[in-house]
């Protein structure tokens, strides 16, 4: 069974680091999925489970501090830790806070907040974590659009788990008749995420990114951030802010 | 059996796009494996095994045609064709030619020969392919260096069959303490290789080079550079031309 490229098939791709967006965007008509298992796009899955009014993802952590003192709610992570002068970073469990519901929130980390802004040109961006995979995919379906499946990876690089999560992405797509353009790309993580999908916990515990949460004593927030569905919220983000 | 990082492990990563090098490249004394299976680096491997005296790779059709002026073979390829004014293209085939021993031939491709000009200003640039696996395998054994597996891709884009050959080389280093700093990249394709390995045409029946070299009637020559181990040459770079 021959699939052809065909101009008017819906493409599933998966970009696997942000300095490669430009190579894959070629038309502002689309999805882009960004995806920072580890933790930002995790993190705000759950703020809006737990209740946030709005997250502003930022680049720099001047940008950050400059909306901090408008009142908003300022976090800000780098190389896995809180930058000090915040009040929280890209833990999710720092967003499960009462005080929090309906709070306007600004965030900037190391990858995920800078995979957003590479995007901003796309016309539709939404927030994907193994934490909303399945509205996520729903969501998807019913756009009549390509799909960029954004890994905010690390500094660049390739990393394991936000492949992993485009992977279960390509994987509920498959046997579809939803995504006919069949990318590499996809076809990759969809294989590495069928391998791991019995138990993604130990598929990953060699990865560089967990490693380095270890380190820093988050295992606990590596777990969470493992769970499948656990929200269906699907953050979008409306050029200046995400929202549900 | 937890592995930390540290300055002193050899690292072994992925590249999957030339357009990512420069995040990869981060000193001289490396080396970089160029990789581009169908069919760049499987046509230099075969003209090696066949006799050919130099391989000049260029990256652009005005130096391939400069060099052919001055007497060199010429040999150039874009979108999976021969240009015209050209002898020869990339096909493997091309380069079993008795006429062809001891001879120089100017060589540019749409995406392998670009990935060598990427890498230019590494230490040690060799050519990998599945032809020549092992050797490859071996050489990088001997060297106390880092190696970067540059996937050649497709205009950019991540391809399955670059990965593939790259996680061939993860996976012969698997176990083994030559390489101990772990990267998620070669974790990834030696999981996808470990994944094909039964059957590397099969799993690349959906790849879009695949298809794009079955409309162009290339099977043959998908078949030709799916072997392993049929020549123990490594072309090595000398920051003109490739030799063994």
């Amino acid at each position: 069974m021959e699939t052809t490229e065909n101009k008017n098939q819906r493409k599933l791709e998966v970009c696997y680091s942000p300095d490669l967006f430009p190579v894959y965007y070629t038309k502002k008509e689309c999805v882009v999925v960004v995806i920072d298992v580890f933790r930002a796009t995790s993190a705000i899955c759950t703020a809006f489970e737990y209740g946030i009014g709005q997250v502003i993802p930022v680049a720099t952590i001047e940008e950050a501090l400059a909306y901090q003192a408008k009142g908003y709610i300022g976090a800000a992570e780098r190389h896995g830790e809180i930058v000090e002068g915040f009040d929280i970073g890209n833990s999710p469990f720092s967003y499960m806070n009462p005080e929090l519901v309906g709070k306007k929130v600004v965030l900037s980390t190391t990858n995920g907040t800078q995979a957003i802004e590479k995007a901003k040109q796309a016309e539709t961006i939404i927030i994907g974590s193994f934490l909303n995979l399945t509205a996520v995919c729903e969501f998807l379906a019913v756009q009549n659009k390509d799909v960029i499946l954004l890994c905010a990876g690390w500094k660049g690089r390739y990393n394991l788990e936000d492949s992993l999560f485009a992977g279960a992405v390509a994987d509920y797509f498959d046997g579809s008749d939803v995504f006919t353009g069949i990318a590499d790309s996809s076809i990759a993580a969809k294989h590495m995420y069928q391998a791991a999908k019995g138990n993604l916990n130990e598929f990953l515990i060699n990865s560089s990114h967990r490693r380095r949460l270890q380190r820093l004593n988050l295992e606990k927030d590596i777990d969470y951030c493992l769970q499948i569905d656990i929200t269906d919220k699907v953050p979008v983000f409306d050029g200046t802010g995400l929202n549900v």
